[in-house]
């Protein structure tokens, strides 16, 4: 019948592989087809990508296979999702009334979707290159002005790491300002355990000596405390008046560290009231998921007097070239990587992410509605233990805030109750618990406990019907008076609109991955890919106590056996601990694992740790803080370590010789040919070898720290692993060790922890992190990263990344010195060009090429570390052919720039370079006075006319801001003044 | 042992009502709290906000008490996300092989994050204003080049409603063609029984009959057709040559329609080389969820003949001031808003979202990874067919593309079984089962098939097995051979870096929501708040096929009677339907179910509509379809209808009148005092009231169409009910109606359907779209808002609304005339102000101070309608009092620089208005000939200094554009030489 519509069949045949599912990772993920591949190989005089990666990475430490035992040929995003899917269903969202530092709370939608799920948030870099990020300046501006006004203490930073770890920072704040003279730190035992055990295991390094007391069995009289930290409210509930005890405290010479919570605070008298000299805490509860742990913004706030001992980042208020206020990161010269080991913090990535989310938390409820959640939250608790009395059941006398002490004959019992109920407890000891209220309590969770605590028995009353009969519990001293959250910033953005708006204004001042790509050597950049991130928003991963029965988060337990068993491939280690929560916190593990190693022979005397020179900021610090002794070892002139003068001091030291700490492929970009006998030395001499993973890109599936010969490192997985930075955190920094070291990777005072996989026996350092498993809410970020590319495309990318690296060292070095390569001409995954000579020849310094790169569209390398005058370059192996040669073709042209002053036709003093950025704010302006057009300073390549990201302030003036010092909001009669005068 | 911690009990009581959930919506989405509220209608002259609504809104029609059976308090935001997970739990996802239009997809998780989960793309306005819309109007662009290059023919929209009514479209085009001289139209069996059951209901108004024909009996001898309507491939499954068909029909002088499927294009010859006329149909698989029905993308492309013809917008290439390529809309002339009843389309709202995500999905595979997809899935289709074949099942054997056509004993009986495997399959009767394989299917997936069909028995082999005996069922004479999507945007962007870049390169030249108000009378762009978008990307909601088991969609089952109910209460009505898919095809649908009523009475000769002189384009052009007489009636000098005339119209036409559709409040901004009157007019001549529902922000809680005495009204869910603009869609556009036209609701041919709730008998007009529910994956945005808002919430919305409207209006009405007011001096929800003097004075147009405000970071209001030379202004209650205020505050500047234009200080020709916008690269030009500064230019406020949204191109000429007609991306070498042109 259908004669008319004619047709044949074809012979074409079907291939299985064709019918594979389409979705897959790696092409995504990994820029270079093939064919590019051989073009850019051959551009570097290679005839294919292999014969250039087998001329860059030393054939004797290349590994002879890499196969996974799960996800070895990479899921799709789609059976991804399905995995991750059935893991989230593993894991059981129970009702938390846990407390100890972690609280369920709505996180506004609007923040949500536009800061955590938004990649133009997430994927900022810290916010070093202060012209290009304006918007989490501010951001973060108003979080360390939240943190100030609540705990009435005028300097805070820009984040810590959690609670535990910053009460730990506080403890060497007390032991510095002491100037090391008083060996004692007293611990209120109305601390939360963590807290204490953190603090604890951080002493050791620093020689103090750590007790845990009762308040009232206090004694100063020896004169040998440095400080002494209380938590207010405390551990288990109560609110105790302070005053007195600062009083005394500071009457015999000791400083006092208060543990805080700033829900508590929008109520009690702030701890500077009290005269605390340091206030700690979490900002976890303002807005940001529990997520298993993490990640959260800690905080932590000082006096005037003691700011130039805080750690971590601050920012600051400062002006540009134009004179217009500009904010940027205050007083670097603090921070480990300029202090190196007189640093007494290592803190470098922070959680700045999670610190703009809390403070959008405030701005989003202002003053008024943080009250009205803590009066909530108060309420609900009174409601309770009004019950819990009309039931018969013992609670606490004391006033509490959001958590109500109960004597109970079985306290197990009691839990076990509860968790039929789908709500989790606190057990204190057999006898006691605590039930902790938070914004997501309801009325009927209130008649829930009520059924729980009756015991079977029937329950007379409801929540509702008690609520008249409650008054507040706080005592009056101790209810807050003075006004906080007072700028308008608090005060003006509280529909939805206005704080979409206002997160997207503060957004569109930021470069971003979202722009164009950001070649920090040393940071890798790469792609934070969708897939990856989605599950870190799930209500399973977000909604989990890090303290609930582990029964409840199996779903979380299986992905940390199977991440584990990932990173021991990998790595080529045994065991690894996932509790660091960043790079640093993880060198700080490691080298603790190995003095724990030294300890637990008798080899109490090691204690001598090498470092080269070129070595990251934070190795010096973190082996400073373990108490080691550093020595540190030069490079040769190829930027390798020197070995003979390696040798020298590892013999030198042979008795105390406790590690090498060697970062690879070396921080100049090189792989070099001694790393197997570079860690052949020091293992004859007794010592560990311990490598900072920081470069791990240059490594997956090429080689290992295992395989080399190292006995722990620590994987940056903000860097390798796809965790976005966050505009300076999150991160993660778990460690991986050999056989011998995994008994002693770190624990947890309340869920008990250990290597993964778990080690024979173990004697765990002590407590590295508040939570167990770190920042466990963004491990899904690497599991799935690493599971979706396999381990061809992981080798894949680590190939491409060198690939990447080498191409554009192809292509600059005719325009600029590249400084080290390795044996064969090539470098690793990133290089050095050299700046020195423009010094000389346009007085031009590498931060007047960053500033001018922003003109062009591009965050700058990073810049003069590890060698000053220089930039460092790492494209990553996720940016394309196409971005890689945009970003050559700006430092191509910026070098003409430059030439143009060597060749007198610009002014040494006043070009293009010096003048920039160009923020449109001056290109629009009706005087116009540079000896440069302002078309040249605008749009100096063609793609920029297409669409151009507009850096919005002129050159940061660091000097003026240092020099006077601002690190809150302003008043906002001065801001008006100064808008005014600024559009006058 | 305390007694150092002193601390008192305070007595402040705690209220049941401060322990309520503290995430209320309402003051989230609403902007002015109560002390605004006073202080707003103060400066309007009343003593409170509610003397102020009782002085507008007419007593008569207040409403006496608006209250839900459910939600009527309100849910808090974190409840509503719990209510609609639980809803979510009850729709099952089932793996669909049901095919008929709608596929499974792998959406782009960076196309899902950042496009369709990202308010900077989906809270964009159609694109009218092309200085500020050069983002998406490239994305529409890209969509329109993507279909004609697929299709084959020179001419593309950019988007339809659904492929369903775009056949309809296509049907009244070939009618046009033939000046509706032939009327009878052809729809061939083998099309999707949806679209041949539109094109029946379509028909009717144009007065056109439609046959459904088998393509072997086609007689055109009685010279009485216009068009013919095929699919390619057919609906179940059969691939045909329609060459010589093509060929017969022409050579009768028939017009041929291709209905077609995007992926199928990708290796079958294109529609356009066979000859066809017009091809219609859905890029849904283009990753966009199938979602239940609906939103998706339609496309329609045709010959640049019939260009003037075609339905919808159509972007097009033109040049801006500096002669630089820019895009725009081209040809409005041929829209319903210019061409009222002359118009032979009344599509206003389309798909824009949609379009942009296959565009984009198209941009990230390109032609070869699209191919590729293709031919997985014709492969796993191949393999189905061999491995039934072995099974002895009796295969079709026509070719195939994805869906093979199965003869089984028991169809039902299969399907069921399929059923318990968790598939779902299509039964086309008893004997007969077709199975479509999409981008999800898996090989395994095909396994389980071979499972159902063996009914128990052992299968011996597996999918994989099979693959390599499997040939490509496509007849050589059909592959495509001719290339496709060869521009290099196609060819660039294929990994997530690079397409993540892409899209937010796009979207910084876009103004949204995000930045500003966006306050366009009678468009309500109001808060689209981020708990209502949540579920709309939940799997849940998105993976379900439209014709799935409604067993399997209980969830949206109930939420569809639930916000039935909903939409009864606020809008007084009995019934609701939820298939029209925006809100003219609400408008259609409603005269539909008029004409309905009346014939269904025996009153035949009813077709006379009177309409207002000010009514939306959409309402004549929808009357029309409807084959109804347009009558006019005028306004008065207050805006309002002039009754007199109306009455005369009425009683004229008696015997023949049908209906009045009339805009309340008025499109001018007005609540007409005699709308009761005006209702009752109609009815005692016999007619039925149609309301607009386009203005229900300003009646919601107040008053309601079925209080007033309307009959039937559409919703635009996207202004009132909070579902995003989209940059031009989606939308949705349900009607809801009294009792007595109830039983007409549309239905569906597949999955039938009725009024909501449902009627106790019924007559069904036809059906209106191609899903049951028409785009029912954005009825949870409307479903959330109410339910979040409760009765109060809304009530007060409506109060704000117009409150913000009066008050801008009182503090413009010193610097421009406000046209139109009520009794009392008060305008409604929205206002127009008078720039007609200004064209005198000094030359000034409503476009100078629209193009001027983009300067000053804003979107113009509505432009010259519903009265030409004037600006309509529609605050919402979504925007704050210091919004407000920002804004009346440029419009007050522009009115200064208006004022200098007058006083022959400014060039009546060369001046700042004039020269609006001002994009970056004209103010940084180095050559500035402008009479006025470029600070005055760029910076004409003080909150421009703290961020100014940039135009991206001049002033664009629509002229030109319309003139030198492009409407497809250019090849790459003319832009090449036109960028290298442009920076040289
Ligand atoms: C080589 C190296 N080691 C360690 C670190 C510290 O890691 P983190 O910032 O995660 O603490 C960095 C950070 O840039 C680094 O580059
Ligand atoms: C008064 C009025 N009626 C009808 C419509 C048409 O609605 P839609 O664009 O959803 O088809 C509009 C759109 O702006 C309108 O303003
Ligand atoms: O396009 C309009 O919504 O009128």
């Amino acid at each position: 019948h259908h004669h008319h519509f004619s047709h044949h069949q074809q012979t074409r045949r079907i291939s299985v592989n064709a019918l594979q599912p389409s979705d897959t990772f790696p092409r995504r993920h990994n820029s270079a087809t093939k064919e590019e591949q051989s073009k850019m190989a051959e551009s570097c005089g290679f005839d294919s990508l292999d014969s250039l990666i087998d001329a860059t990475v030393p054939k004797s430490i290349r590994l002879n296979e890499f196969a996974f035992s799960k996800f070895d040929g990479g899921l799709t995003e789609g059976q991804m999702i399905e995995h991750m899917k059935d893991l989230a269903s593993k894991n059981k969202v129970f009702k938390s009334f846990i407390g100890m530092g972690y609280y369920n709370t709505h996180v506004p939608p609007v923040i949500l979707r536009n800061i955590m799920e938004n990649p133009a948030w997430y994927t900022q870099y810290t916010p070093y290159q202060a012209e290009i990020s304006q918007g989490r300046l501010e951001s973060l501006l108003n979080f360390q002005t939240m943190i100030t006004d609540l705990t009435g203490l005028p300097m805070s930073n820009a984040s810590l790491l959690d609670e535990g770890t910053a009460a730990a920072e506080a403890m060497s704040m007390c032991n510095n300002i002491q100037k090391g003279k008083k060996k004692t730190f007293l611990i209120a035992s109305n601390c939360h355990p963590q807290t204490i055990d953190i603090c604890k295991t951080r002493a050791a390094g620093f020689d103090l000596e750590v007790t845990t007391v009762n308040l009232k069995d206090i004694d100063y009289s020896k004169g040998d405390v440095c400080g002494v930290l209380v938590q207010y409210p405390g551990t288990e509930g109560e609110i105790l008046d302070y005053g007195e005890f600062i009083k005394k405290a500071h009457a015999h010479g000791v400083k006092v560290v208060m543990a805080s919570d700033l829900l508590a605070l929008t109520v009690l008298k702030p701890p500077g009231e009290l005269g605390a000299d340091i206030v700690v805490g979490s900002a976890q509860r303002f807005g940001v998921p529990m997520g298993y742990g993490g990640p959260h913004a800690a905080f932590l706030a000082t006096s005037q007097e003691y700011k130039r001992m805080m750690p971590g980042r601050i920012i600051g208020v400062s002006v540009d070239s134009s004179g217009k206020q500009a904010l940027r990161m205050a007083m670097q010269t603090r921070e480990q990587h300029i202090r190196r080991d007189k640093a007494t913090s290592n803190i470098c990535t922070a959680q700045a992410l999670l610190a703009n989310m809390a403070a959008m938390f405030a701005v989003y409820h202002g003053p008024e509605g943080l009250k009205t959640i803590a009066q909530r939250v108060h309420g609900l608790a009174g409601v309770f233990a009004v019950g819990l009395k009309k039931l018969g059941v013992e609670v606490q006398d004391l006033p509490f805030f959001d958590t109500v002490k109960v004597k109970v004959s079985n306290a197990h019992a009691v839990a076990d109750a509860a968790v039929k109920h789908g709500v989790n407890l606190r057990v204190v000891d057999g006898n006691t618990i605590t039930v902790a209220f938070d914004e997501t309590t309801a009325l009927e969770d209130v008649d829930t406990l009520f059924k729980v605590f009756a015991g079977g028995k029937p329950v007379s009353f409801t929540a509702a019907s008690l609520a008249p009969e409650v008054e507040s519990a706080i005592p009056s001293g101790l209810t807050r008076e003075s006004p906080y959250l007072t700028h308008p910033i608090f005060n003006t953005y509280h529909t939805e609109h206005e704080l979409l708006r206002y997160i997207h204004r503060l957004q569109s001042k930021d470069l971003s991955l979202c722009h164009s790509m950001i070649p920090l050597g040393s940071c890798t950049m790469k792609l934070n890919a969708t897939t990856e991130m989605m599950p870190v928003t799930w209500p399973s991963f977000t909604d989990i106590h890090p303290f609930a029965p582990t029964e409840q988060a199996q779903g979380y337990q299986e992905m940390f056996n199977n991440l584990g068993d990932l990173l021991c491939t990998i790595t080529g280690f045994d065991s690894f601990s996932l509790q660091p929560n960043a790079g640093a916190a993880g060198e700080y593990a490691g080298l603790m694992v190995i003095r724990a190693y030294h300890l637990a022979r008798g080899d109490h005397h090691r204690n001598v740790c090498i470092i080269p020179v070129s070595a990251h900021g934070t190795n010096p610090a973190s082996a400073a803080m373990c108490g080691m002794k550093i020595v540190s070892v030069g490079t040769d002139a190829k930027g390798n370590i020197n070995i003979p003068e390696l040798r020298k001091a590892a013999e030198t030291h042979k008795d105390n010789l406790s590690a090498l700490m060697v970062t690879y492929p070396s921080t100049h970009g090189v792989y070099e040919e001694g790393i197997d006998e570079i860690c052949k030395i020091i293992h004859d001499n007794g010592g560990q070898v311990y490598m900072d993973g920081a470069n791990m890109n240059a490594q997956v599936g090429l080689t290992s720290p295992g395989w080399i010969g190292a006995d722990v490192c620590h994987l940056n997985l903000h860097k390798t692993f796809c965790i976005p930075h966050g505009g300076g955190g999150p991160g993660m920094g778990p460690i991986g060790v050999k056989k011998h070291l995994a008994p002693f990777l770190p624990s947890h005072p309340v869920v008990p922890t250990g290597g993964i996989p778990a080690p024979a026996n173990s004697q765990p350092l002590g407590t590295i992190s508040a939570a167990p498993w770190g920042s466990a809410l963004i491990l899904p970020i690497s599991y799935t990263y690493i599971a979706m590319m396999g381990s061809k495309g992981l080798t894949d990318a680590s190939k491409i990344a060198i690939l990447n690296a080498n191409y554009m060292a192809k292509r600059l070095e005719n325009h600029y010195p590249v400084l080290f390569r390795g044996v064969n001409g090539t470098v690793a995954h990133e290089f050095i060009i050299d700046l020195r000579g423009f010094k000389n020849t346009a007085g031009i310094e590498p931060e007047d090429v960053a500033k001018r790169l922003m003109d062009y569209g591009f965050h700058g390398p990073t810049m003069s570390w590890p060698v000053p005058g220089t930039l460092m370059i790492e494209p990553t192996e996720s940016e394309s052919k196409a971005e890689l040669d945009r970003f050559c073709d700006a430092l191509i042209s910026i070098r003409e720039e430059i030439a143009e002053i060597e060749k007198g036709k610009a002014d040494v003093n006043n070009n293009v370079l010096k003048g920039a950025p160009h923020p449109p704010s001056l290109l629009m302006g009706d005087a116009w006075t540079k000896p440069y057009s302002r078309e040249y300073a605008a749009f100096p390549a063609p793609w920029l006319r297409v669409a151009k990201f507009w850096p919005t302030t002129g050159r940061v003036d660091n000097v003026y801001g240092d020099r006077n010092l601002i690190c809150t909001l302003q008043p906002a009669t001065q801001v008006a003044e100064e808008q005014a005068a600024a559009t006058a």
